[in-house]
């Protein structure tokens, strides 16, 4: 099962290695992962997704939370939330393709970020399917470089308007 | 100096564990870090922003390109390139305020994802300064919560139209 966990950490260097550790120490791996700073520079917000048995990652959630540096530990799984990437992907767009391109990039309200004579690059943002379902429109056209951030989660305010 | 530096790596456990700790162990600070997959699933691809004296992120660079499962490494401060990141913003957005808060993202081209009776959670993507520059704005209003992905980037292509 997929489980996207969100962890606060002090801003520190090495505590990155211990929190990715974990999870190779059991051979699990690590689908995708961000780290950035939080308001307070001394915090840092880790979002990782990996999908295994609910009970291995409950054991190392558990594990998680006993590490010096670790201030909290979410199992999204637990909540309902918002998930969230961004991905920057280079297109061959030349004169007979560029006006398809804009189309699809307008219709997942991408943003063109680059361009040249043969290629645009552009950004687009959306959970997972949304990504891979553009990445799949895109590539008979022509896929040159795909850079993604990996997924993060928020989790969703309970009463709605 | 700040070093924005991708890497591509084999999607195998414990290959991210001993990127970080390259830097860890001479005790350098990742500022942020993203890792996702590429269009091929063994493949992923790191990006991570460093700041430090240039002379030793060339030799962890050097070290990275020795690391097994390491396929590729760019230090983009070679280069021209563009350069994202995405957060998602938990915003106060209370009857007086909710106007005032739509205007700012409107501005910042950003993106509701998530509406409640008090707060409102936005998309935002842009460049580092960009970013810091919403999150300014929108202090005085009131941020219940902050989330964000690393930093990612492209480099430019050459030949622009």
């Amino acid at each position: 099962m997929k489980h996207t966990i969100s962890v606060l950490l002090q801003n520190k260097p090495g505590v990155l290695s211990r929190v990715t550790g974990l999870f190779s120490g059991r051979g699990y791996n690590i689908e995708s992962l961000c780290v950035n700073k939080t308001l307070d520079p001394n915090v840092s917000c880790l979002t990782l997704v990996s999908y295994g048995a609910d009970q291995i990652i409950e054991q190392i959630t558990k594990q998680l939370h006993k590490l010096i540096d670790v201030i909290k530990v979410t199992d999204m799984a637990e909540t309902e939330y918002v998930e969230r990437e961004m991905v920057l992907i280079r297109i061959k767009a030349e004169a007979g393709t560029r006006a398809e391109v804009l189309r699809i990039i307008d219709i997942f309200r991408g943003k063109v970020v680059d361009v040249s004579s043969k290629s645009y690059a552009v950004e687009i943002t959306g959970d997972e399917e949304k990504i891979q379902a553009v990445i799949d429109i895109l590539k008979p056209i022509g896929i040159q470089e795909i850079v993604k951030t990996g997924t993060i989660a928020m989790a969703r305010a309970r009463k709605t308007l």
